[in-house]
This record gives C-alpha cells, sequence and structure tokens, in this order.
C-alpha cells in the first residue's frame, strides 16, 4: 500500500510537473501581517496532491514543514527536492513503514500536520495527531464510516484540536461570489441546491504503471499515483464515493451546523457498466482485468432533506465521458443560479422576465472579500486559485490560534454521506439518518465560514 | 366544480383567443390517407385545453365531434362557435350538470372520447366512457390514486377499449430526435436521464376571475379557468402533482412497460413557501387569502430507479420564480444531453475532449422520421408543434381500428408517479415500489412509439 495521493489532477495536467509551474507564481503568497508567525508543519502522504501542497507552502513563507512521512522514496525525494528549492531547511523524514507517521505526530516541534494520504488513512492518521496535541488538515473525505467520523469528532473534542477539511471547492470563485449573494438575500430563502462531483475519473483510475492518468488499464500494485488505491474503491463499494466537492459550498450556503442540519438522505445508484467497459474497449474482452465486478454504480443521486426544509441532490458520476462539472444549482423563492448554462434568473432583476440571463455581471457584482483581497496571491495556486484560499483558511487561523473557519463537525456531516449512501443503496434507497455530530451544537452556532477578513 | 381546463398556458398567451390563431394555420393537419376513415368523438371538458383541441380537430378533417360536455356554458358556447366558424356540423351538447358526461358516453354515434376536464374527474370520465364501449384520450393524469389507476387499467383491459395518455410532451422535436440517437446507439446504453416540470405557475394558480394568468389572488370559485381547481391540490397535497411532461419522453427512451419497468422511487419535498410568499407580496398580510396553508413542497425530487438498472431524476417545481424547462438529461455508456445547456457531449464523435458541443447539429442529424413528415401539418399547432402529432397519435390508429402508441399501461405508470411521490413524502421518503400494471407483460412488450410511419 502506497501513500502516493493527488486529490485533484488538473493542476498536474497543466503544469506536467510540479518545479515547472514555480517560476510562474508569485514568490510569496502568505497573507500574514506578523512576520514571525510560522506554522510548524509535518506532512503526511508525499503523492503529487502532497507535493503541490508542499510547494505552495514554501510559497507562503510562514509554513515550516518540520517532518514528511511517505512509504513511497520517489515521492518523498521530489517532495524534498521542493523544498530544497524553496532555499527551506530539509525536513526529517519518515518512510520506514506505514505506522511511521506514528512517530512523525510524536514530535514537540509541530503545531500541525497536513494529511493527503489514501481515503483509508485518513482517520487514523488525524486521531493519531490530534491525540499527539496537532491541529490537523486532512484532504476529503475525512474518514470513511460512521463511526470513524464520530471518533474524529470526539478526540477533537476531547484534546480541544482542530480538524479541518481541506475542501478548497469550497473557495471557489463563482461559489464564493453566490454564497455572498446567498447572505445578501439575492435568492430570497434558500429552497433547493443541487451539487455533485461529475468527473470521467477513468484514466485516473485506470494507468500504464508510469504516469498518473491513463495509457494503460493497471492499478493497485500494478498502478501509479491514485490507481493504486482508489480504484480499489470502484470495486467494494457502491455510493457516492466523493461527495465533498460537490457538498461543500453548499454546506456553507444552508448554514449546516449553524442553524441548520441535514437530517435523512436517500440514494439510488444506477447498473455499473463504466470502468468495466473502458477496459474492454480499451484491452479487449481478454484482458486480465475484463473480468472484474466493480460494485460502483456509474451515477449514483442523493437527496438530503435538511431541518431548515431545503432539499439538496447530489451527483456522483465518474465512470462515464462526460464534460467535467460540479453541478452546481442553487435556488430559493427570488430565483435561482445554475452553474452548467452559467446563468441565472432572479425575479425582479433578470431583465426578461422568466429567461435566463449570463452570471457573469452577477459573479462580478458580488464579487468574495476574500477574493478581491488575495485575487493575486491565488493566481497560479491550483484549481484556480481554491488552493491558496483553502491552504491560508488552514495556516492563518492555526499560526495565531484560531479556529479554522471549516470545523471538525463539517467535516463530518460532509464526509458521512459517503458511507450513509453506501448504506441507502444497500437498503434499496431507503432513507438513512443523519447522525448529529454537533449533539445540538448546530442549533446555537453561527455561520464562520467567509466572514474573516483574512482566510 | 366547473369543467373549465386548459393543460398548457402557453398558446393562449400567444393568441389571446383561439379564433385569432385559426388564420395562421395551414386548412387541412390531417395525415389521413383515405379520407373516407373519420373518428367520431365526444369532448368532455370545453375549457381552453379543450377548445384548443376542437379547434385541431376541426382543422384535421378527419375528426367528427358529434358531442361536446361541459357545465360552464361560457366555454361550450366559445367551442361551439370554433366548430361552426369551421364549417362543421354543430355538435350535441351536454352540460345539464356534472354527470351529464353519462350520456354523452351513452351515445351509439361516437368511436371515442377526449377528456379536458380537471384532474379529479378523468379517471371516473374514462371509466365510463370504456364501459360504453368508447376508447379514450384522456389529458395528463389520467387519475390520482394507485387504485383508480388499476380500475382504468382492469376497465380497458375487460372492454378491451384504448386509454391513451395526451402526452405532448412525447413528441416535442428536440426529446424525438434524441430518442432516435437512443435507439441508434449513439449515447451507448443508457444509464441515467432526468425530467421534470419546471414552470412558474403562481399566475396560472391565481387569477383576477376574469382572465386565466394572473391580475389577481382568486381561485377556486372566485377564480377562472385553471386556478378553479388546480389550485385546490396545492392545498390538499405534498409531491409530484405533474409528472407527465418530464417522465414522457423519457418513458418512452427507457422503453417503459417494453423490456423495462420502474420499480421503486423516492421523493422529496422542499418546505414550502411560494405560493404564501406570492399572496402576500402581491396583496399584503391582511389579504384574506394570506392564512392559506399549501402542503406542496415548492421543489419535489423524486428518483426513480429502473428493472434495467437506470436511475431517473424528476422534478416538480411551480411555485417559485424561474425560467421554464423540462430539465431533461439523457447519459448513458458513450455521453449525455442536457437540454438546459442545449449541449450534448459524445466520446469519439464530440470534437474536444470532455467539452460541450451544441445540441443544434445532432439534432438536426438524428430529425425524427415523424417529425420530417409532419412539420407543415404541425407547425402552429401549438407547444411548438407537439399538439399536432399528439392529437394525431390519438386519431390516425384509431380511425383505422389500430392501437394508439400510448397506451393504458403507459399512461397509468407515468400517472401513478404522483401518488406514490406523496406516499414517499409522507413516510420520510421512504422508497415506494411501482405497480406492475401490465401485469407482466412488460418483459415481452415490444416498443412502438415513435416507430410507425404515420403517428
Amino acid at each position: 500500500m502506497s501513500l502516493k495521493k493527488i486529490s485533484r489532477r488538473s493542476f498536474i495536467k497543466q503544469s506536467t510537473f510540479v518545479g515547472a509551474s514555480v517560476a510562474l507564481l508569485p514568490s510569496k503568497m502568505s497573507a500574514v501581517k506578523d512576520s514571525s508567525l510560522k506554522l510548524r508543519l509535518g506532512v503526511i502522504g508525499t503523492g503529487l496532491r502532497g507535493q503541490w501542497m508542499t510547494h505552495l507552502c514554501m510559497l507562503r513563507g510562514d509554513v515550516d514543514i518540520r517532518a514528511i512521512c511517505d512509504i513511497d522514496h520517489e515521492m518523498i525525494n521530489a517532495t524534498l527536492n521542493i523544498i530544497k528549492k524553496s532555499g527551506n531547511k530539509p525536513p526529517d523524514i519518515y518512510k520506514k513503514n506505514e505506522h511511521d507517521f506514528l512517530n512523525l505526530v510524536n514530535r514537540n516541534d509541530i503545531d500541525a500536520v497536513y494529511i493527503a494520504t489514501p481515503w483509508e488513512w485518513h482517520h487514523e492518521m488525524a486521531v493519531a495527531a490530534m491525540k499527539q496535541g496537532k491541529h490537523v488538515g486532512v484532504e476529503c473525505p475525512a474518514a470513511l464510516t460512521v463511526n470513524d467520523l464520530w471518533d474524529l469528532v470526539n478526540v477533537s473534542d476531547k484534546e480541544n484540536k482542530h480538524c479541518m477539511l481541506m475542501e478548497n471547492v469550497c473557495y471557489r470563485r463563482d461559489v464564493m461570489a453566490v454564497l455572498n449573494m446567498v447572505r445578501e438575500g439575492v435568492f430570497g430563502e434558500l429552497l433547493h441546491c443541487q451539487g455533485g462531483y461529475q468527473h470521467d475519473l477513468r484514466d485516473v483510475k485506470f494507468n500504464d504503471g508510469k504516469q498518473p492518468y491513463g495509457g494503460g488499464l493497471e492499478f493497485n500494485d500494478k498502478g501509479y499515483s491514485e490507481s493504486k488505491w482508489r480504484t480499489q474503491h470502484s470495486i467494494n463499494r457502491n455510493g457516492d464515493l466523493y461527495p465533498t466537492h460537490g457538498i461543500g459550498p453548499i454546506h456553507t450556503m444552508l448554514d449546516i451546523n449553524r442553524g441548520n442540519r441535514f437530517v435523512h438522505m436517500t440514494s439510488t445508484a444506477s447498473q455499473s457498466r463504466g470502468l468495466n467497459k473502458y477496459i474492454i474497449d480499451q484491452g479487449g474482452l481478454n484482458h486480465r482485468n475484463a473480468g472484474i465486478k466493480f460494485k460502483l454504480g456509474d451515477i449514483v443521486t442523493s437527496v438530503i432533506k435538511c431541518s431548515n426544509g431545503q432539499s439538496v441532490v447530489l451527483s456522483h458520476d465518474t465512470s462515464s465521458p462526460r464534460p467535467y462539472s460540479l453541478n452546481f444549482r442553487v435556488q430559493g423563492t427570488e430565483g435561482l443560479w445554475m452553474v452548467d448554462n452559467n446563468s441565472i434568473y432572479i425575479q425582479g432583476l433578470s431583465k426578461e422576465e422568466h429567461r435566463w440571463e449570463s452570471d457573469e455581471d452577477y459573479l462580478k457584482q458580488y464579487d468574495h472579500p476574500l477574493w478581491k483581497k488575495f485575487n493575486k496571491n491565488a493566481a497560479g495556486s491550483g484549481h484556480g486559485g481554491m488552493d491558496f484560499f483553502i491552504l491560508n483558511a488552514f495556516v492563518e487561523p492555526l499560526k495565531r490560534g484560531l479556529k479554522p473557519p471549516l470545523d471538525v463537525y463539517d467535516a463530518a456531516s460532509m464526509s458521512v454521506i459517503s458511507p450513509l449512501s453506501e448504506k441507502s443503496i444497500k437498503l434499496g434507497s431507503a432513507p438513512v439518518k443523519f447522525p448529529d455530530f454537533t449533539r445540538g451544537k448546530w442549533k446555537k452556532n453561527k455561520p464562520i465560514f467567509g466572514l474573516n477578513t483574512d482566510y
């Protein structure tokens, strides 16, 4: 089992290797005011995602990476090179075995760890770090089962350590502008939202064992990068395997855990065809992987009901040929925005009655203050600038001893969609209840995301 | 209770009264080859929809309307005028009371009845007609409860009389082209479809009692046209009240009742705000209708699972300000079409990988043979030509003693979505099973819709 990891692939397609893009970036991306404040960080998981975030940390100037951990020596070396090239002191290395991360989290000279390992390791690593007094930033999802999510919450509460989900799409420029519009009341009272992960991952799940995307039909031991571990989830599980990109922005717009909460959910999966078809189309009926059965339905649709009444539709669609889309729709009593046609309609504001208009002017008008402030810092940081923001939201508050804007309850209520969807599908689309990870605190907690001037 | 009815409003907005548009239409719209064949018809329900369909019947030249029925004398007179203006013999009139339709269906000189009354009368009238040996064309939905739909099916089977749902959207030009593409295998194996009725009906549900659309907040006895009966359904019921426009085309593409069937469904409703807000926004907090409680959730989302594996998402969204959209999406193992951005992506055909392209050329290339043949006849017939086709699909086979392309099982499996969605919502989004109205015949029945050269 390797610790290679990259959560999102587009940056690497644009800039084949990490070093190439360093030159394109501003030399200092930190939002720090007091230059004496630094966050002392350990990085667990130095696959492609870990390398990219390490690179962004180096650009900031306020993150001191003291230690890195992976079992893949090639990935460790690549990360070391990024740190060396930046002129920073080389970190200590933990690469002995799968549990060497326990030695990293045990150090006394780090404040926090960033975890970018395969999904199945997130819970164990986050809990170990918090028990050793470290704050945690964890890639999505935070854990894979309801019990493990409760464990994260309980450990975070007991140890008084933050556990932040590194969900970068919460900071996408368009959804931040729409969040702004929601808060300004442009949509009236929210009624219905949609989101989803609609991304053809076939060439992520299969490659030639030498490059991260495509070129072959290998995975697991013979694969490279994500195919080493991600593909197996499609064999073992039927559900919404990757809900947080779609639900993250909706979660903040609906004030989930802060005056509102997810109550129940149903999930329905289509038949499973795409991955098997891909193998046969590329490798023929006699390919040794042609007989593999994938449990994952090609299209999984979940519908969530909120305590304040709203409905949310979430899609997971990663095994079919299709354009990328996170499927966003935000609808209230005054109108709606839909990302797939880049359109909006607001009663009384839109020029023509019952006609879509381009969302362009609205997105400009309601551009979020954080984007206005940090636009230049974000440029080139990956995923349209979102990666700057999510890292900034992790580093800035922690180095000041403050709370990050996404907390352990948010990590849990977003990540729990996966196990709940698996359960609902197993039960023939039966509605399943969301645990209240806040234990009632959602009733009094106030929104914090996107309301700070610095992160 | 009035029998006024218009199922779809747009035609009247374009041509304030029916007479005005007659002049715009070709004088002969029948597809008939043998001019001696005529369908002898009774029309029950002469509201705006009934008048429009009467007008189209007159244009065809192969429909002999022998009798009309309504309890609203103004509507009866308007219909009489349409028939007189066309130069045809005036029909007999049944207008004594709510049950005078029983005398109409009892006549010996009619072959079929067309029913365009308020929803709650469809079942009773259709059953009475079939029991008197008449075929039936009924506007949507065919009935409102599972029991009444079984009754329709059982009576149709026993009396050997057809009961066709007059779902015109099945014949929309774009969806017919997409149906053609589905059958040509362009999308590969279908995985997932979407549809829905997303139509701001607030000014249909409330008017000034003198005009069909808006201008006031009246309904029931004080309302006009649809507000006389349709609004009350939003007070009494929470579910997908009008599923057939959205599901009709999907139903044919998925070969439902013909090799495939709907297995189960979940429905989730958002809170109910739009209708109450409309009254208060227009009439103030002290308006006498401001205190009315509407059960209907503003947005109702249903997810259907098919026996062949596909998932279907259906929306009902009629109480909010929004552009009209039937929400179509058709997705298979090779690509997908989506109506809201008029876009398509087909692996290997689309020019750029993972990029939407306009659906325009595809819709032209795969234009359905029926549209190529009848394009001129359909022009101006209402709802973009669909009304010509749905009437044609009713008249042509019946006058020749053949089966219409949408049968009583189709009427039942489309209409049953309403009561099933109400049940699912009542049970907290529990999955509810679809009855098999075909009693197993779906396994052997072959597709017929859109496969005939004449209708």
